[in-house]
């Protein structure tokens, strides 16, 4: 993989970037949607195509415990698995054994849980991990860290940051160099000096691209907001920077002012299929009785496929009854929403303006509340 | 609604026709996917317009109660609510009334019943059933019938043909004539005298088709086939007719060597939904352990999306894994089988092949268990 930073906003620092991955090119800064066990949830790999998708993540928890590494290395890889011809980044599996699998116990050595599906025990290291993500064949792939939870007391965060750091030069050893590329991950919840130390320490180690983890699980936003801002000038320009599972539309205007190139989020799949649906005008719920006969699109200003041809009491209807299609153009119409706002983003820096795009977003999505879930 | 008759197959009688309806030509025979709630479970208008489908049916009793015929009509009807530009019929709202609905008391004067979602009574009558299908805006209505169940007593079965009669007529008094086209249903179970009776009675009355009805209802496939048989002659050449709820791949064939045009029935969605493909090389079911490493696609002379883009082990593992787009790809495949089978009988028919088409698909089904649910 390759980046090559095409243009840096003068006011902000926000970066207009291209990744060169063995499958294909990213435009950044990015959004990644959660193709979490090998399906962006709802959607069709010809949709995403259509979307201009170019990167999705994919959990490698979640693979490695179903269908299993073996298996879809030995059918060709994920991205044959999945028909996804573009770029892949897998995470290391780690965030979800501290946030889904059962009984786990982290030592020097790696961490040992019982899979949430049936129970049975693993053990994974970060050279694991790595071996793991080049069996599914990903783009891009991370080191096994440890991401404490918010608030965590400063000992227990120094001592997490270390092994996260030992663990990243075992990563880094287990997979020296070439493709697949391996991110650094820094962690150090809200403390500006462990970011700082772990800012130092990868770089000496050496990354094809930093990703900040360890924010967005419960500190105030703007105390991430603080964070990302302290962190990124310490990075080296010449490599992406990932801001792990973040965010809302605010997050991706805000963080990409301060530096970051890359996003992964739940938020516009997962709203899809509750209901919750990101427009210009505002968050609406097409649950709510009050869509019942409204014959306007979810947003007036959207040429998604949903927007262009259902209405809002079509949608809701398609909820209240159970059925798939309403599952699949609430989720189409999210994902549209966060790819035109990336599209946005990359055209101001382009543009120079930037600045004046951030300020209006950011008046209207405060007077709209779009930052927030729908009601 | 017309209906142009193009050949018909000198040895069987099969037919090959063309509906023009309000909205586009039908050519027949025809299968209708089912559109219960205002949506073919799990695909998209536009899936179906690339798969060719021309006619879809919905059901008036699910949408009758969900979102209601007067929110439907307010928004322009139902072409408009669900984004579907092809042609619609809808059933009477009968049939789920009698298999889904709570408390049925049948009259003269129809039929009152609680609804199975919420409980609320209501009372079908053949001109509210009418009302209802005009309001939705259907291209082709059905009036209200009863549908006996098998076996049934030959003095209740005389009763509900009898009772079934007096409907249609008060159905064609309550639409007389022009658009949508009304149906006539023949019903008489087993009943060679009843069903002639019917097509006798519904003839003087005068309908832009013929359907026959209470078939496919635990009967034996060869007692089906011999009342279709026995009752196609009965019905005027220049109507189309309709075998409702019919059937698996072998019936569809079966009953258009018996001179049916139009059918509808849930096998290919359901089965969709259950795992369960219809191929060339049989039924398989994709839930099962044997195809978790299968790199093929579920059926290697399908040229459907699912086929040419997935695997065997793919499709298991979305399913397994309780995702959306396995059910979404599953349903696709199994339309695309069913829409396939139809453009070649189409196309045997037009080329005088069609006993040859015949012969061999049975020869296959039979030797495959093609018509049996995948096990």
């Amino acid at each position: 993989m390759t980046f090559d930073l095409l243009k840096i906003d003068p006011v902000t620092g926000a970066r207009r970037g291209r990744m060169t991955t063995p499958h294909g090119t990213v435009e950044t800064p990015v959004f990644m949607p959660c193709g979490t066990q090998g399906t962006v949830k709802a959607l069709s790999p010809d949709e995403l195509e259509a979307e201009g998708v170019q990167l999705v993540l994919c959990n490698t928890y979640h693979l490695y415990l179903r269908p299993g590494h073996r298996l879809i290395e030995e059918l060709g890889g994920l991205h044959r698995f999945m028909a996804w011809p573009g770029a892949i980044l897998t995470d290391s599996g780690g965030y979800q054994v501290y946030s889904m699998a059962l009984l786990r116990r982290i030592s020097e050595e790696g961490v040992l849980f019982k899979s949430h599906l049936d129970g049975s025990q693993h053990f994974l290291s970060p050279e694991l991990a790595i071996e793991v993500q080049k069996a599914l064949g990903a783009d891009i792939v991370m080191p096994l860290d440890e991401c404490a939870p918010y608030p965590s007391a400063i000992d227990d965060l120094q001592r997490s940051v270390q092994l996260t750091l030992r663990w990243a030069e075992r990563s880094r050893v287990a997979h020296p160099d070439g493709e697949p590329a391996l991110f650094g991950i820094i962690q150090g919840g809200t403390d500006k000096a462990l970011r700082e130390r772990g800012a130092e320490v990868l770089q000496r180690i050496g990354f094809e691209g930093y990703a900040l983890g360890g924010l967005s699980v419960g500190e105030p936003k703007e105390a991430m907001y603080e964070i990302v801002a302290h962190t990124t000038p310490l990075l080296p320009a010449d490599r992406p920077r990932y801001l792990m599972g973040v965010g809302t539309p605010e997050d991706l205007v805000e963080a990409v002012a301060r530096g970051v190139d890359m996003f992964d989020c739940v938020l516009p799949t997962r709203h899809g299929r509750t209901g919750s649906l990101f427009t210009s005008q505002g968050p609406i719920n097409i649950k709510g009785a009050r869509h019942a006969s409204d014959e306007r699109p979810p947003d007036p200003a959207c040429d998604c496929y949903t927007c262009q041809h259902f209405s809002r009491a079509y949608l809701r209807h398609l909820f209240v009854a159970g059925e798939i299609l309403g599952l699949r153009l609430n989720t189409l119409h999210n994902l549209h929403f966060y790819l035109t706002l990336m599209k946005q983003i990359r055209q101001a820096i382009e543009d120079g303006t930037f600045t004046a795009f951030r300020t209006g977003f950011l008046e209207r999505t405060r007077a709209l509340g779009l930052n927030e879930t729908a009601a």
